[in-house]
């Protein structure tokens, strides 16, 4: 009976989980270090949580309970991102919760789309927000963004470029150019990398009435980017504005300066990015890895103003989130990372006979002891099996009662030395599995 | 619009969470000190996987797209435990692992069970296995146990006790004394310390059909318990005797023998252990929380030598896990462990005024890089509310800009001293949240 793989939902092996157990590490610290509470929501959503949001009802998996659930159980259905559970959050929790609230949240979403490559069905996010009480500080857009360059920069990964806009400039100036279904062009203008400048100014023809003149201006905001304020000149200079273009330029170009500044190449305006999701109302980011375009956006986000409301009080908020799946699906695919060893062992102790296990397992003890990751040797074969045991899963060191007393071997250099557990400690990169990047 | 919670499913704010991943880091921790190497598997199963083990297919919860799925997609079930994901892990990467393959899992899984007091739909297990391919050796039963006691020790939690027995004890005595249905008295016999002795005696005679006598023989091996080999020796006085009885009262006493030895202390045997689940073999394990005896097993598992076969190699294993949710859930609600702080964060960095707020930034980014996470005030108000703000969440120290220079104040003793922040360290204790323990 041969077991296959279930196409959308990956799964690694144990070397491949101590290089994503390290990222998600990382994450974690970085997150931290800036301020960010940890939390966990639940997996599951009521459906009309869920549907709030609209476009990706189509991908939401629903549960059932095998033998027929109380009829009173509200329906049920996984989360497929962590935004609409933080919405939810705060407003079932703002009562005891501090406002800005700082949250990081690294989780499993589900989403039942068509698997393809970078595209799962079950993959984990990582994300930060910051949520204000009824108002949030522009600088917040500046923070966020700041945030995933600093811990995407400490990842084992090609570097990941940040680009910004901001849906008020796009949509200040489709209205100031004439164009007035807004959301349809920035879904269409979202596909230029897709499908090409042809096909969109086609697809703005038929999708929204734009005229040629109107597409080719769409379009040539689209192609506007850089790291200073030049970009706001250079969209001035299409000759068109309205006070809400206005107001969209002037926070980008405070994004753009105030990132820059404090992280010299950490954001790049880009005015092709559109985020189509209804719900941003301010700066908008998306990232790339170089060398790795092909697999779309691995860290976006942006401002929302009213995604979260209870009726009287609304929470706005910013965010981004890293598509961590995404990422360490291709690290391992191509071997871009690799860890040192398979097992987080360090030592293993060998058994010179069943009489003699007791002793090797305190020799072990006393390792653990002073955080030595130990295992002993399962079975007392002779010493040469027992060293291939340890090679096989690149343990780095063996442990021998001898004669002559205890020993420890270095297998990779051959070298053995007298030790006592009590006091011996491994070189410092010897302690955890190292990673060695291949990129 | 007020938002319920969902009963079942629980949650924690930030300061619990902050309690809930120290545990979970001190267990992985302490898994990789043994050598176990960390896997996730995906959430779901097939649901012929998940139905192999029987009794528990009415928790079962199933999935459904919204929209309706591919006609070939397989039926899919959200996981009950990570027992059922390790067989199906094993067989399906069987030609990947190296045997023994050593591993831990730390998951949520779900169960569409009526919620109650520690009894949840959705939660976290923590487990560790070790699985042989053909055979495993008789001392990881001893290793086993020892890994969560050494694990559990180091949780800010009441002591646990793990209790340990063995299937063939249990089915060979009930064979020696004539009872046939040796599954139904397991289930039976595993309701004493809820309904009683009475009541099982009656249970026995309608559900077995055992007489008076034999009931009370299985009431009195219910009641031995030990930590030495005279547990064997009161169990062989019941004057019945079985090869498998004599092969299982072996393992139980070579097993209490070793882990006591290793450990003192660490594993007290105990008949009463009726582990129903039909795939456990030899030694089972159960563990209770010293003075919280109500939340029932917080430890459990055992060997099991034919759950994982692929019809021409079968893996025998043995392992164990912690219902770490239920644990949690009984801290917080009585408040038995509390973080020193709300949030990560040691260092608030006050704004003087929001044009100064990028030397604030750069403040909180020296201090970042030395790994001393920090937090720049939302606001410019006056400093007593910027005190205000860390005092509420509990961060132990606010940064200054003076005219006198850069300073330092503790808000808990009121001393302000000046600081460089490219070389500041705060006290060792205050670096992360501590963990209070009120036991």
């Amino acid at each position: 009976m041969k077991i296959a793989p279930l196409s959308g939902f990956p799964e690694w092996l144990p070397d491949g989980r101590i290089v994503e157990q390290r990222i998600l590490d990382t994450l974690r610290q970085t997150f931290e270090l800036h301020g960010f509470s940890g939390i966990e929501t639940r997996a599951v959503e009521p459906l009309d949580q869920l549907l709030r949001k609209g476009e990706t009802s189509k991908e939401v998996y629903l549960l059932n309970r095998l033998q027929g659930g109380d009829s009173q159980d509200a329906e049920l259905g996984l989360h497929f991102d962590l935004t609409v559970p933080l919405a939810r959050y705060v407003l079932e929790h703002a009562g005891k919760l501090d406002f800005p609230f700082k949250r990081y949240q690294i989780q499993k979403v589900w989403r039942g789309e068509r698997p393809q490559d970078g595209r799962f069905r079950e993959f984990i996010q990582a994300d930060v927000d910051v949520v204000g009480a009824d108002a949030l500080a522009f600088h917040h857009e500046i923070e966020l963004p700041l945030v995933m360059v600093d811990a995407l920069s400490k990842l084992p990964i090609p570097r990941v470029v940040v680009r910004a806009s901001n849906r008020k400039v796009a949509q200040g100036f489709y209205e100031a150019i004439g164009i007035e279904d807004v959301a349809e062009t920035l879904r269409i203008v979202d596909k230029l990398d897709k499908v090409g400048a042809g096909a969109v100014v086609e697809m703005l023809a038929e999708g929204v009435g734009a005229s040629e003149e109107q597409a080719k201006l769409a379009l040539a905001l689209a192609e506007i980017s850089g790291t200073d304020a030049s970009v706001a000149e250079r969209i001035t200079s299409l000759g068109h504005t309205s006070r809400m273009l206005e107001e969209g330029l002037d926070e980008l170009v405070r994004l753009i300066e105030g990132a820059n500044e404090l992280l010299p190449g950490s954001v790049v305006a880009d005015l092709r990015i559109a985020r189509g999701l209804d719900y941003y109302t301010g700066s908008v980011f998306e990232s790339t890895m170089i060398g790795h375009e092909d697999l779309g956006s691995v860290c976006s986000g942006g401002r929302y103003d009213s995604l979260v409301s209870d009726g009287k009080r609304t929470y706005p908020g910013v965010g981004l989130s890293i598509g961590v799946s995404r990422i360490i699906s291709r690290l391992l695919a191509r071997a871009l990372v690799t860890p040192s060893r398979k097992v987080p062992t360090c030592v293993l102790v060998a058994v010179n006979s069943e009489d003699e296990r007791r002793h090797a397992e305190q020799t072990a003890m006393f390792l653990r002891r002073r955080g030595i990751s130990s295992d002993v040797s399962p079975s007392s074969q002779k010493f040469g099996k027992q060293i291939r045991f340890a090679d096989r899963r690149g343990i780095p060191f063996v442990w021998f009662t001898t004669e002559e007393g205890e020993q420890v071997k270095d297998i990779r250099s051959g070298e053995q030395v007298a030790a006592d557990p009590t006091t011996w400690e491994p070189p410092a990169q010897d302690l955890y599995p190292g990673l060695n990047e291949g990129l």
